[in-house]
C-alpha cells in the first residue's frame, strides 16, 4: 500500500455518546481538511447508517469556528447507532452498499469513532474493503466513558466521566454531613461489566469528600456483606456515601438490579426504580436508616461542563492521529494510547492497535486494584485514575450557558451528481 | 437602640443545604471578624440546635485563606438543622436556653440563613430577645434553591441550582438527540410548592436545547393532557425532553408522585421508583416510546462546581449586608435582593424585610408567567432568570477536583470559663 493515496473520508460516530467524542471529531475532521491528500470530508449522520442511507454531511461546509466549538460539546454530534453489521459471510449487503458509497464519493479513508462493537464494524469493513481490491485505509478511534476498550491504556471520554462522577460525589458527600442525624445515600453509576466508572468515585475520597463503599461488578456482590459494611460505616460515623456500578451482581451472576430480594414488599417492580433506589430500600428494612437512592443516569456520559482537559485534548489527539496514521499508510488499526510515566510524570503516547485485538473484547479493573474486602479500590487505582481527571474545561458561555457548535449540516447527497 | 452595641455574634445555617449557603457564611464572618463592635464570631453547630447544645465553633481562630474557599463549598459546612422552635407562649424552655447561651457569650448580634422556617425561628427569637429586655440584633440571612422566600426578588441559592439545572437539561437534549429512534426523557426538578427551578430548566430551550416540555405545580397536572403533549412532541420531533417539579398535582390536590395510576402494573410501589420513573413508565405504556426517567436528586442542590457567579457574589453580599444592617442599628429584618434594571441593566439592591413579613410565606411562579396550555413559561421567566445564573465559578482545583474549604471548627465551650 503506498502512503500516497488520494480521495475523500468520512468520519463517523458511533455507540452511546460521552462529553468529549465531539473532541475526537473536531481531532479527525480538522487534520482531515487540513491535508491535502484527503479530497473531501464526510460526516455519517447516525454512524454507519449514515454511509448506508447516503446520509453525509459536507463538513468542509462547515464553519472553522464553529468546528472548534465541538472540543466542548456533548454527544454525539453526528448522531450515532448501535448497528450491528453483520458477518460478511453471512450476508453481504451491507457491506456492498458500503462500496457503493464509497465509490461514489471517492471514500478512500474511513475514521470510525466508537467502543468495541464499533471497532468490530470497523475491522469487518476493513477486511471487507481489501477482500475486494477497493483500496480504503480504515482507522478506529476510540471512545467510551465505561474505559472497557483493549489494547489502550485508557479510552477518551472516561477521564471527563471520571471527573464528573467525582466532584458528584464529593458534593454528595458534602450533602450527606448536612444534618446531625445522618443518611445513608447509595449511588448508582454506569458500568455493566467494567467497575471504571464506579471506581472512578474513590477519588472523591482520596481528596477526603468521597464514598465510604464502592461495589464493582468485578468481584461478586454479596447483600449481607454489603448491608453489614454500610451497618459498620454508618456506627462509625452516623452517616455513609455508598457507590454501586449498575453492573453488581451475585455469585450466580444474576445482576442485582434485576434480581428479586427476599423481601415481600413488591420488589418484583425493581424495574420501576432501578438498583440505587432499591438497594437504599433494603438498607432502610434492614438497618433502620433515612436513605436515598440517586442514579447518575444519562449525566454521567453527557457532562462536559466538567470535562477532563487531559481528557479533550487526548480525545483530539486520538482523532488527528488516527488521520495522520492513514495518511502515512496504515490501515486496520485503533488508535490507542499508551502511558509514558518516566520521571513521575503522566504521558498519554498515541499507539497502534489492531482492529483484530480490540474488537469485542472487554478490558475490566484488575482485580488486585480491589480490596480484599470488595468494598472499595486500592492507592493503585487512585494512581492510575488521577492524571486522565486533570485540568478544568475552558467552555464558551454564552449567557450563562455552555455555547455549543452550531453545524449547518448540509448533505454531500445535495451536493454531489454521480 | 444605639446604633453602637459591642459584643459577640452567632451564625447559624438552617434548612437544605444550596451550593451558596457558605459563601453567605463567608460574607457574615468576614464582615463580623473585620468589625470593632463584634467582640467574637462563632459559627453554630447544626442551626439552632448548636446553640441550645452550646456548639459553637470559634471562627475567629480559622485561617482567612479556607474561609475564603467557603466561597466555593457546597453544602452547609457548620451543618443544619430542620428544628422547628415552639411559640415561646406555648413552650419558652429552648428560649430560656437560647438567652442562657447568648448572656454566657454575651452574643449581641445573631445571624440565621435560611429558608421560610429558619425566618420563623430567626422572628421568634428576636421577638423573645426583646420581651426580656436582652439587647440583641436579629438578622435573617435568605437562602433556598427553591427560591420560594416571600419579599426577595429572589434567594441565594437558587441562581446556582438554575444554572445546574439549564446546564444538565442542555446535556440531556444533546443526549436524547443521539440516535436515529429518538427516547423520551423525563427530568423530575425538586420544588414541592413552587415551581421557580422547574421551570429553569426552560433557560436551557431559550438555548436552542432544553426542554420541549415544562410542568410546574403552580397548575394542575392532568395525566391525559400530558400524555397527549408528549405525543404531539415526539411525533414532531422524533425525540422528546420533558421536565416535571416534583410537586406536579392533580386538581384535588394530590402529589402526582404519590398518586396510584390506573394501570395495573403495581404502580402501588411508585415510592421506590420516584415522579420521574413512573411518568416514564405511563408514557411508555400510553404511547409505546422508549423511555427514561431521570432525577437531579440531590445534586441540584449541591452542585458548586456549576454555580453562577452572580449568585455566588449576591450569596456573600446578603451576609455582609446582614452584619452591615445590624452594626447600623437595625434587627428584626430580613437581608432581602431588590431588582433594578434601569438602563435594561440588571442590578442586585439589597434591602431590608420585616422578619414577620417573610416568615412562613411562600411566593410561587406567577401563573401569567406559564403558557396558556400550562406545559412551559413565557419569555417573562427567562428575563427574571437569565441575569441569575451569568457568570461562571472561579473556584480553586486541586488535582484535577474542587479544593472545598477545611475548617478547623474549634469549640468555643472549650475556650470560654464561665
Amino acid at each position: 500500500m503506498s502512503s500516497q493515496l488520494k480521495g475523500a473520508c468520512i468520519f463517523g460516530q458511533s455507540g452511546g455518546p460521552t462529553a468529549v467524542i465531539n473532541a475526537s471529531m473536531y481531532g479527525v475532521v480538522s487534520a482531515a481538511l487540513a491535508s491535502e491528500n484527503i479530497t473531501h470530508v464526510y460526516g455519517a449522520q447516525y454512524g454507519i447508517k449514515g454511509v448506508l442511507e447516503d446520509k453525509l454531511f459536507d463538513m468542509g461546509a462547515e464553519n472553522a469556528e464553529e468546528l472548534k466549538l465541538l472540543l466542548n460539546t456533548p454527544s454525539s454530534e453526528l448522531g450515532s447507532c448501535r448497528y450491528k453489521i453483520a458477518e460478511p459471510k453471512e450476508d453481504d449487503s451491507d457491506y456492498k452498499r458500503i462500496l457503493e458509497v464509497f465509490k461514489k464519493y471517492d471514500v478512500r479513508y474511513f475514521f470510525y469513532n466508537g467502543g468495541n462493537d464499533s471497532m468490530d464494524t470497523c475491522n469487518k469493513i476493513s477486511r471487507y474493503m481489501s477482500s475486494v481490491g477497493y483500496e480504503c485505509r480504515v482507522i478506529g478511534v476510540p471512545k467510551t466513558i465505561d474505559n472497557d476498550l483493549f489494547g489502550t491504556d485508557h479510552c477518551p471520554g472516561y477521564g471527563s466521566a471520571a471527573k464528573y462522577i467525582a466532584t458528584s460525589c464529593m458534593e454528595l458527600y458534602k450533602d450527606t454531613c448536612v444534618y446531625s442525624t445522618g443518611t445513608v445515600n447509595v449511588v448508582e453509576i454506569m458500568g455493566r461489566h467494567a467497575g471504571w466508572l464506579a471506581a472512578s468515585a474513590a477519588l472523591a475520597s482520596y481528596k477526603g469528600c468521597g464514598p465510604d463503599l464502592v461495589y464493582l461488578p468485578e468481584r461478586d456482590f454479596d447483600m449481607d456483606s454489603f448491608c453489614a459494611d454500610v451497618e459498620r460505616v454508618y456506627k462509625e460515623k452516623g452517616k455513609a456515601l455508598v457507590v454501586v456500578s449498575e453492573g453488581i451482581h451475585y455469585a450466580d451472576g444474576s445482576f442485582v438490579s434485576e434480581a428479586k430480594t427476599s423481601s415481600n414488599d413488591g420488589f418484583g417492580h425493581v424495574q420501576l426504580g432501578g438498583l440505587a433506589v432499591m438497594l437504599a430500600s433494603v438498607l432502610h428494612q434492614r438497618i433502620g436508616v433515612k436513605v436515598r437512592g440517586i442514579e447518575l443516569s444519562l449525566l454521567q456520559r453527557a457532562a462536559a461542563h466538567q470535562a477532563s482537559a487531559t481528557d479533550i485534548a487526548e480525545a483530539e489527539m486520538a482523532g488527528r492521529f488516527a488521520v495522520e496514521s492513514a495518511l502515512s499508510g496504515v490501515s486496520g488499526k485503533m488508535a490507542a494510547f499508551g502511558r509514558d510515566t518516566e520521571g513521575g510524570q503522566y504521558r498519554c503516547v498515541p499507539t497502534l492497535i489492531d482492529l483484530e485485538d480490540v474488537a469485542n473484547r472487554e478490558k475490566t479493573v484488575p482485580t488486585e486494584w480491589i480490596n480484599a474486602e470488595g468494598n472499595f479500590v486500592t492507592e493503585d487505582f487512585i494512581n492510575y485514575a488521577l492524571p486522565l481527571i486533570q485540568g478544568e474545561s475552558d467552555a464558551v458561555y454564552e449567557d450563562g450557558l455552555p455555547r455549543y457548535a452550531k453545524l449547518k449540516k448540509i448533505y454531500a447527497s445535495q451536493e454531489v451528481t454521480v
